[in-house]
């Protein structure tokens, strides 16, 4: 996704289905309340302006496995690609190892 | 829970049953205003990010035994075990002893 | 209530039933517009974090009979004994001497 | 009210009855969009906590006449009489002389 | 109004009738969208309390002629004069000349 | 409008009729979702008040054509013209040239 | 668009027509929650206004391709062209290369 570069505290993200999901990993359950997803990050904005003037980086980075809110965001078609654009806000977790 | 880092200030929680509870310990009645639900923190965000650009490290530790609002969260399931994403916000108290 | 630390700027109350009242004191009318009730400081958090980054200790202390608002917080029930997880800011006056 | 202590920025204030007010003094028209209150504080509490850390005492001082917004605050009754107890921000202006 | 001080950014101000108005001077139209009012102002408030725990005073001063929003305030009667506690945000502008 | 001082951030505009627009200039089509109008400023308030305490000049100056929402800000009328009080905030661009 | 200038944190944007879309490019599925829309930056505000008093530079700078909300801004017509003001609130991604 070089030529997308999101705003701020905007990542993008690539919804990851369930037959990429990690081995012996996240389920999320059908009757879990609010229902997160999960996402590989394909770029990130430049970080969160503070009041105090400072620009900090965001946590999230690119190539991290994500879980997120499965309705956060905008759904955009690059090159015959589904992504999102969420903000930093709306990343639950990240998923390591 | 190795592999779930929670974002900011969010926790990773595994919701404790009546049975795993306490001895003499703490019970929930059943006419409360607002049920709050014991748990066991598994995972902690790197902290709540200030206005003045400090990163404040959480109250809540791993390991610790918590009370938190039962409608408060996300439920995900990790390798057949559900688990809920929390912010410390939502957590009302941490047990020791 | 030596097992339960609440979380930043909340506190834990039992509350006072009115022949535990102090004497010749508060009489909260059935008229009240808004119902305070007393209560007995059990417990404290550690503060309320500012946005400056300073947790600043809460005026509220463990021993002190408060006078509270009466939907404000959260019961459970500990050794038997009901009690509240209140916010600072529920808190109305400290009742002394 | 040597035994109540308001909060933070909270008062008690004993409200004046029409034969108490001041003389030539001050009439809630019955027609007025929102009708004020005559009352003496009679406790005042330690102050405003600014986001700054810094503690600013309260602008009301115990024994002030004022006017305040008649469905403000909280009422109680202390040893038989009826006070409030408000925030400073419910308190209109002092009135002195 | 010598005996009654606003508290904080709020002010007293009397308000003028149609003939008490500049000459040649401003027309509320009675189609206008928000109707503002003429008023003078005869008392102000110590200032307004900042984050930064400065109280900057208020730019509104006593003897100022200005316009202000119809419905903001409360209204009282002041030696059988009614008069009107705003904020100083609910004044628009000052008339000068 | 040498008489009228508009108050903090808030600025007094005539609004323009079409005829008096810009030649070769901005039209406001009727299907647009929320229609601007054009105005000439004729006056400005000291500026914006800031938590920080200080008061930061308004990027609009006195003669400074612009656009803005046109269901923004109080209609008076002074000298028989119809002229409105905005804030700063409800003024989308200045046009030169 | 020299004659017009954007207020503050605003933008003047262009929005592009499909055909004038990247090669190989973004589609934007008529399935999406919310449609974002391309544009190209034509004119941008003097940055954002912090509460510290800093007037921090927008990240989009003109000339740059963006996505933004599709129901974002404001429309206004320029010498026969429809153009929108924004918010760099409401930019999503910079489209480069």
């Amino acid at each position: 996704m070089a030529g997308l570069h999101p705003i701020g505290d905007r990542i993008i993200v690539k919804a990851l289905q369930s037959e990429e999901r990690t081995k012996g990993g996240i389920v999320l359950p059908d009757t879990a309340k609010e229902k997160p997803q999960e996402g590989k990050v394909i770029a990130v904005g430049k970080g969160r302006l503070l009041d105090s003037g400072e620009l900090k980086a965001l946590e999230v980075k690119v190539g991290d496995k994500i879980l997120f809110g499965r309705y956060a965001g905008t759904e955009i078609k690059v090159e015959d690609e589904e992504v999102l654009i969420l903000r930093e806000e709306d990343v639950l977790a990240i998923i390591k190892g």
